[in-house]
């Protein structure tokens, strides 16, 4: 049985909801109490991360899709278990939403936790569904560390290795400000421009990156979820090192500078500040790994810098800012 | 350096917060972009499960403190862990909140996590804080499932079992109902009361009861989290079994019988339909395990009864309801 599009959450009631998002998004593994993941590889450790998406703060649904907001949960956890090292697979999925929200925006979540879940030959084990003025969705990931290695943490940068990234650096940035200046009701003649939007709505990271950079001698890795400058000034805090990005290698690209132009905003903004593209940022001694560009070196000292110099913009966004 | 109590997250800010939090749960495994767990046992399996409690729905500030509300975040996730005979060994915590919200309220969930947590040897691993007109709390648990034995499963019910039961059965229901009349200012005659509030804001569950039951043969296991009959006949439905509770086995103690007077509510409402409880129910041909007590029969048929007859009760709570 499905029910029709107009449907709310209080007309199908839990038990209903519950079987569109395991029909959207299924797993052999869901529907008891807790899920028993499938056996680990030999020598492996199991990783975690958790986040939550609250409405009007994270998405909006009138800029994105209930896909793309599935989309986005998940990617923006599966960084984080990447930036370990790490391989992601599985996920749990907790909503609270009002009574009248549609089954249809649910069911779209979870084909949208599905979609990407996939690209990860992941599976969506289990969750949570209540009640709530506001709507909030919160996904934690979990994943496989395989072998006996260290994991690529905040403090494993050195100097003399090079900062290598692997995805596009303040495309997010540039999409939210578009969609703060137009909605979805692009003009035609900025067509060029929806990628920069897909990227703050949907944002994509091709799996195995971090696998990738671990297996060839990276010891540091995170992702560019604060802004750029805010991630890479962490990375260096606690790893007691001063990282300095390579002006040329960050410039913005011709999207960026066509969106700066339309939108008269400096594009370095987005790229220095914007955040949330989830880039993977390494650092390493040896050549960057496949699908990884040098971006920067690792020095002795503290702080950021771009080709020596202070950073144009430094500010990141925070939870609580 | 430590915030004073009036301080709100608003204005201690976002990495404050999170040192407060990691201040009073802390552990080793946190502080990075996701938690790399400990290696796990030779042949075991992680078991997961994810939990969100909304205020006003789940919870209350003027009938929990906080350390309570953080309590109960824990034992509603790990009794599922423990559920599934796994035992519990690490938790995520995500926050949404308002930037009123006091850092000492958050400080205090977090205590109540480590408090509960250290019970099971287990850690506060990692986490989210967010901002919200809400406050939502999520916690993901997970746990370790040893050997190669299956799980407790809600399908593994057989006719000729005994149900076994461990922990109180009806006194969150009850906690509630002397709340929803007195609020925390329950009259001083009415003191020998308490155990039902505080098994309402702050359920207990001692650990290792999960393991011990499927080390001992038990086949299947569920959590009575949204009511007895509701949680029995899930297990029954889903074991295509009938479920016969032994009505003295059941009935309300003298506590129950006590609050059902001066609240002139007939308790076998709470033990049939209360929920929240969190008593671990199982199935098994063998004796009970420790800690166990027997509390019905699992029969040929469908549904369930009451020493043969129909439960008077047998609305549950619903996240939906």
């Amino acid at each position: 049985m499905t029910v029709g599009l107009s449907h709310t959450l209080d007309q199908a009631g839990e038990r209903q909801v519950i079987h569109e998002i395991v029909t959207a998004a299924p797993s052999a593994l869901n529907g008891d109490d807790a899920a028993v993941l499938y056996p680990a590889a030999p020598n492996s450790r199991t990783v975690a991360a958790t986040d939550m998406m609250v409405e009007g703060r994270h998405f909006r649904r009138d800029w994105s899709t209930a896909a793309e907001i599935g989309q986005k949960a998940i990617v923006r956890n599966f960084a984080d278990i990447e930036a370990m090292g790490a391989r992601p697979t599985a996920a749990l999925l907790a909503i609270a939403a009002p009574g009248e929200t549609p089954v249809d925006f649910v069911r779209g979540i979870a084909q949208g936790i599905a979609e990407r879940c996939a690209v990860y030959n992941a599976e969506l084990v289990g969750g949570d569904l209540t009640r709530s003025d506001s709507l909030v969705i919160n996904v934690t990931a979990m994943g496989s560390l395989g072998g006996s290695g260290a994991p690529l943490t905040l403090d494993g940068a050195r100097a003399g290795q090079k900062l290598v990234a692997h995805g596009k650096i303040g495309y997010s940035g540039a999409g939210l400000a578009l969609l703060q200046r137009f909605g979805r009701a692009l003009p035609p003649e900025l067509e060029e421009l929806w990628p920069l939007i897909d990227a703050h709505c949907a944002p994509t990271l091709s799996p195995g990156r971090g696998v990738i950079a671990r297996a060839t001698g990276s010891t540091a890795m995170t992702d560019n979820s604060d802004g750029l400058v805010r991630d890479v000034g962490h990375l260096a805090q606690r790893s007691g090192v001063r990282i300095d990005l390579d002006r040329a290698a960050i410039a913005p690209d011709p999207l960026l500078a066509a969106a700066g132009a339309v939108l008269d905003i400096d594009p370095w903004e987005w790229v220095l500040t914007g955040g949330e593209d989830h880039t993977l940022l390494a650092t390493t001694y040896k050549a960057a790994p496949s699908g990884f560009r040098e971006v920067g070196r690792v020095m002795r000292g503290t702080g950021v810098t771009i080709s020596g110099e202070e950073p144009r913009y430094r500010e990141g966004w925070e939870g609580f800012a």
